[in-house]
């Protein structure tokens, strides 16, 4: 072996290094799970549902009206829908779109070959190793939009993180998407709890884009979740409607645990959803032809002898494989029922082996968006500081995974192996030296050294090590320069729909 | 919701169901990562090295007789192929064959559709959550024998399991293949560390089979390690040449960290992989044309920094899945270089996202045989009983996901939407209590309960559920019944080899 003149070339200091792997896009195909004649079968299971059962918009008289005149059956609260009648109206949605970012370099692509990752939503608790388990705070809220805004490899800032619970229900969609608009620049979402938060959210995101420029570009997205099975409610079917007439991106949810709200096969699952999602975003195509959309999913399995959710399960990845190309078939971009989810109480084996299992089904699939692609604990009602840090560790790997490699005549190295003979070793090559930097993902937390080194740093598993990486990740964190008349604007208008109500606490 | 009167048809005790998912086949397609022109270049690229570099056979004459007689070039201990010979001598291995136990139900197939999933390989160390790292001896490999014969998940018994590093160097061969032959009736692996141990293993192997039998059939599998970059060292060609002869089962595994045992880049490892398992493969079929073998590989990835191997990285997943593709091209079964590995050093989150991320890319991407499936840790130094159960549990998971899901009628449930209106749930009704009881694989160890509950039972993380589990296993296991006079005849082998040689402890 050759003496390693390579190692005074090598800068000591990994901080020359691009911390993360800011790709956007896939260059390895889609993997395709199911043939045409199992995906036309689900289809037509969808078609079946939406003909023979249809779905209910309870207290939504515009939804109705909107459907009914659009050539649905509508009776009372029910609409039904003829075969391919649905999928017929979502055929306005465009197949790929920008979410802006007041950062053009921030601007991010949904559909086509482009990927968006972003953390967890909705926990009302956040975790760390240090002080255990509590109710989330609007400083935890913040904490996590400025960890996301440092991880190259999350490309959106996500909606409620988790949730400010000391805040008043009624005010938190002010202090969230304050945060999201002043403390990073990355794409975010909107409040879909109460028609006029919906408006609020709008009204703060015109403050800083402007209303003629969000009439014609999306720069916010919305959940709308389906009170799954078959039912819209009018809070969610409303939040759909105000974000479809803004012209901003709403993802529509279907939320099944399969054997709960829909039967327990994946086959079954998947054309349920797919069904569901078909009406909301038929009538976001109603509401405003062209409005942008995301088919979105949650949906996964549970024990069906104890009752206890399961996330990260077989089955579960498996229809998040078939909602990919089913979303792909009707020509919109597909927000994955995967991501790194997992029933664990802890970010420990099986949080990480349901996590890592979910995200390669979810992105080999194909899917365009990713929520919960970090944080996210015990079902979702946590979100862990460090398994935010470890989850954003494997978005990088798989990033680059998705990236494939180049079969060049400079990849296969073959000036390396005229340097060489057999059973010399190739640390020392010209190839490798050109290469070394860049050939390799660098994960942040998994190096922890051979055992012995190891055992005499303290013996600290994976998540312990993440302890110190997100502290040091705040500690970095530099706010994104704002436009000072604007930050003001943003706060006078927190200040002035604060002041105008009562606190709610429920 | 209606009334659970579901609760009473359901069974209280789970052992009504079976343990784990006995599957041997895959349904769903394998993922194609790399397209017509990748895979050509790459196979352009080995044909470079096998005609203008070579590979070396170390101080194998009959070796290097045999590739010379079949036309390549030898030129002292080097020979050179011109491009496509090594691939055509490769033509007479087959591309499907049965590898025979003596409990015809658990004979395996290897290539096709069919998938053989095997535990670690080699680790000088085991450890176990109570009584920590330490070397391991005969009884831990007799431990791992044992709980692989009761994990329906594995289908095969491994090789060097652990090394029972009590044992005499010069006689472990003949106690592990005894503890094989006896403890289980999954198929096996012989010895390759000296010509003589590799005879004593087939000769062990033919008191159970017979010597007409395996001449005809394969009963057990070598591997014979590449001594990469481009190098066969005489034990391992001797190996292979034995095993050869007796029409046992070789597998061909060059191994490669890249960077270092070859060039950095993925298509540069694929192809040298590819390369290397030519040659031998090519041996084996000019020492016994359509001997049965299989195109190994144990390659990753380290960081080109501290030199830290890593295992589960990007790099080294597209690789697998590169190779993968390259083998059944090759036309021969392919042992994945992934499984469930990891650099790390304890069952912790880094070891479960590691070793499930490695696996997705060996399973999806149509690797016929895994080694490293369960228990590896510390790259590979330790075999871990805790970190073995939670990846026997994602391997169960894993070959449900493989069979993919029914899109039947029965499937899709109509009759649940019939008995439900929307919004009411599916738990009770007919289809999902025909179904709930096999709709799910259950994995013994993640269902840790609420939050609540999880904190009362002593908040233990998934490794430390995991110690009950294999210590249960151990408990419950029973050894299958084997004719006495075959039993009393291996024993006596045994001990003649051993009372023939001093104890030998290097």
């Amino acid at each position: 072996m050759r003496r390693s003149r390579s190692r005074r070339n090598r800068p000591s200091c990994r901080d020359t290094v691009s911390p993360g792997a800011p790709f956007t896009t896939r260059k390895i195909p889609a993997y395709a799970m199911l043939n045409y004649a199992a995906l036309a079968r689900i289809e037509d299971q969808a078609d079946w549902i939406l003909s023979k059962i249809g779905v209910e918009f309870r207290g939504d008289h515009e939804a109705l009206e909107l459907i009914a005149a659009s050539g649905a059956q509508v009776d009372g609260e029910r609409v039904r829908f003829e075969p391919g009648h649905a999928r017929n109206i979502c055929a306005t949605a465009p197949s790929e779109f920008k979410l802006h970012s007041r950062d053009p370099a921030r601007t991010v692509t949904l559909g086509g070959d482009n990927i968006v990752l972003m953390p967890g939503y909705g926990s009302p608790f956040v975790s760390d190793l240090t002080n255990g388990r509590r109710y989330a705070t609007l400083e935890d809220f913040r904490n996590f939009v400025k960890l996301t805004y440092s991880s190259p490899a999350l490309h959106h800032s996500g909606g409620t993180v988790v949730e400010p619970t000391d805040v008043p229900v009624n005010k938190r969609h002010l202090d969230m998407l304050l945060a999201h608009l002043t403390l990073s620049t990355k794409p975010f979402m909107g409040s879909v709890t109460a028609p006029y938060r919906a408006h609020d959210n709008i009204e703060m995101a015109r403050l800083v884009f402007g209303r003629d420029f969000m009439n014609r570009n999306a720069v916010m997205q919305a959940n709308i979740n389906v009170n799954s099975p078959l039912v819209f409610d009018d809070t969610m079917s409303s939040a759909l409607r105000i974000y479809a007439e803004a012209n901003q991106c709403v993802c529509v949810s279907p939320a099944i645990f399969a054997g709960a709200m829909g039967p327990l096969s994946p086959a079954a699952v998947a054309a349920q959803t797919l069904a569901e999602a078909m009406v909301g975003i038929a009538l976001t195509q109603l509401v405003r032809p062209g409005c942008p959309v995301v088919m979105g999913s949650f949906h996964s399995s549970m024990n069906l002898r104890t009752g206890a959710l399961t996330f990260g399960s077989a089955e579960a990845n498996m229809v998040t494989m078939a909602l990919s190309q089913l979303g792909r078939r009707l020509r919109v971009p597909v927000r994955s029922g995967g991501g790194q989810i997992t029933a664990s109480n802890a970010p420990d084996g099986q949080a990480m082996q349901d996590s890592t299992g979910a995200m390669w089904s979810t992105l080999l699939s194909g899917a365009h968006q990713v929520w919960h692609a970090a944080g996210w604990l015990e079902g979702g009602l946590v979100m862990s500081y460090e398994k935010f840090i470890m989850d954003v560790d494997h978005c990088g790997a798989m990033l680059k995974l998705l990236q494939g490699f180049e079969v060049d005549d400079e990849a296969f190295g073959r000036d390396a192996y005229l340097e060489t003979r057999p059973g010399e070793n190739f640390l020392s090559t010209s190839h490798t030296l050109r290469h070394y930097r860049s050939a390799n993902f660098e994960p942040q937390i998994p190096d922890a050294g051979p055992f012995e080194t190891w055992t005499e740093n303290g013996a600290l598993t994976s998540d312990q090590r993440a302890t110190a990486r997100w502290r040091q990740m705040l500690d970095n964190y530099q706010q994104p320069e704002i436009n000072p008349g604007i930050q003001t604007a943003l706060e006078d208008f927190v200040s002035e729909r604060k002041a105008g109500v009562p606190d709610q606490w429920y």
